[in-house]
């Protein structure tokens, strides 16, 4: 926890000031070379997570946004694993360039979704960066239960347990295509209140609202918490992961770590409102569900006895767990099943 | 924990071999969104530190070395509280253009500090860069005891109090020094064998032996874990602060978190043996000891009933803590007091 050790005195005031009750306790916490955190009843959690500029976000999108996402996306990992978060530490290589403003801008997005979730600062790490700026965060969590299986893992699902997510995908991916080609959110008290269109214009008519929408998805998602909580805590979900880098690679990723297959419902895929806004752009809307990415929707299975339980929570059925020999398979509507391409976000493969 | 799902298969597998029985467990560990880690008895530490290309390190520096100071430098935190290590993450923005080879010498060096210090990998991220390369670690530690205040802070120290540090000073920044000034060590297998000089060579004699061990100092600290741990556990200081940004900005910061002053022995303060081997960079001693950083030894308080427990530990005594209006402060073998002056390493303030 070295804040302090290796920071600019202002910008630490700032944080302080900014997070509020959610800031660490001085001396103690921010002040000392670690945090130190109340042993807990059930297992610890810890994930962690980075953003690198030119990477994952662009210097001209809205800061405030950007200390959200950082913080959002990690806790979308406490939520695929049904735990509770409970502080995190937060690590920023800043070039030199970058102006005040724009920092408190940032943290000030920090501090909301701390607040939002009751996710305290532990502390964390300055620098300067001759490159690129980085934010790295890490996420201390629990589980309720003594044991630390009760938390939800990658490997529980089993041939028969019935496939689902949490909401609408591809939208995540829409609004970074959007961005790139021009479309530029416009802002008032930190709330998107607009869109403004690329020029020249596109020739396509796209719908503003979409455009919104899709934008929103991509740079403000909302970790699933409270769906992950239920689905452990309710002893519901067999197996869950985070839609980060898209469901085709995800579901690949759970199917390994369980040892399975799975059959996805081609029509059962529930695409974003907002994909509709990417129709000019020349994407399938399918390819952008299946491939795009940054959609923090949670994807879990459920053992068929448990699927009664599903009738209030957010549970989009898409597909049925199959034995391993079988696969990863998409069925058409007339039931005709074709191999799944398995495509999505790779950082090191890019 | 997202090793695997950002990750480059084949650099996952490496690190899960090089790491041993101290890599997490497929498929829980690496291959879920978070480590799971069982409930610690005492308090739970966590801090987090990063070192950043050009700032913190070069790229032509043995990459073994920089693996195992990323580590070293964050248990050197640990050691601050008296803590003990558990485990930990580790999170890497790589440039393109870094060599396959540079990444398994770098994780090699991780995976031997995990190794000497029984601290286990429990996942981390992995990410491209755009620039500079990053790594970002943030370790997981206990203390022994039920009360989270059985560990060291650097708060409380008290008028009257013994000033202690448990080593020699100045080496890591001279090592830094003749690192920019041209001198390259000379390794073979992954011991440091020799010292080769820059050309033209440097009009002074300088001693190869003291450069080695600056050099040493400097690439390869080592963190102060055990004496940490009996500072606390046999309850010997009253406040510890790790020296990483230099014995008076580290001081002072124990001064401020204690509502302290501090008198420093000007002749007791303990020169490293190699500083020497700066003399022809036209550099003061005393004032690489002061000001240098880096040099990961423990700067440590203990009231006067305790300080004969001392006996069978490193600590050199190098001053006394006064009151708050006394400032901080250098006396001269003479006894004259002048004001000491707080400078070190701000990495906001380059």
């Amino acid at each position: 926890v070295n804040l302090p050790r290796q920071g600019e005195r202002g910008l630490l005031e700032t944080i302080r000031r900014r997070f509020g009750d959610h800031a660490p306790p001085a001396p103690r916490g921010m002040g000392d070379d670690c945090a130190v955190v109340s042993p807990s009843a059930g297992g610890v959690l810890l994930t962690t997570d980075c953003l690198v500029e030119q990477e994952h976000f662009r210097r001209e999108e809205p800061p405030y946004f950007l200390g959200r996402k950082a913080l959002a996306v990690n806790l979308s990992d406490i939520a695929a694993m049904g735990g509770d978060p409970t502080g995190f530490l937060f690590t920023l290589a800043l070039p030199r360039g970058v102006k005040r403003r724009y920092l408190d801008e940032l943290i000030d997005g920090l501090a909301s979704v701390s607040r939002e979730h009751h996710v305290h600062l532990l502390g964390g790490d300055l620098s300067r960066s001759s490159g690129p700026l980085f934010i790295s965060i890490t996420i201390l969590g629990r589980t309720g239960d003594r044991s630390a299986r009760a938390s939800l893992s990658r490997s529980g699902a089993r041939a028969g347990h019935g496939i689902y997510v949490s909401g609408g995908l591809g939208g995540s991916a829409a609004g970074r295509m959007l961005l790139d080609a021009g479309w530029r959110p416009r802002l008032r008290n930190r709330s998107l209140i607009g869109i403004t269109r690329p020029r020249p214009a596109p020739v396509d008519r796209i719908r503003h609202r979409s455009v919104m929408r899709a934008v929103r998805r991509h740079l403000d998602p909302s970790p699933r918490l409270a769906l992950g909580h239920q689905l452990r805590a309710g002893r519901i979900a067999s197996a869950a992961i985070d839609l980060s880098d898209g469901l085709s690679i995800d579901l690949a990723r759970l199917a390994e770590a369980s040892g399975v297959g799975a059959n996805l419902i081609r029509p059962a895929i529930p695409i974003d409102d907002s994909v509709r806004a990417c129709a000019g752009l020349g994407i399938e809307p399918l390819d952008l569900a299946l491939h795009g990415g940054e959609d923090y929707e949670l994807l879990f299975t459920v053992p068929p006895g448990k699927e009664k339980d599903l009738a209030d929570l957010d549970a989009i059925p898409i597909g049925r767990v199959v034995s391993r020999r079988q696969g990863l398979t998409l069925q058409e509507a007339g039931g005709r099943r074709r191999a799944l391409r398995v495509r999505g976000y790779d950082h090191l493969r890019r």
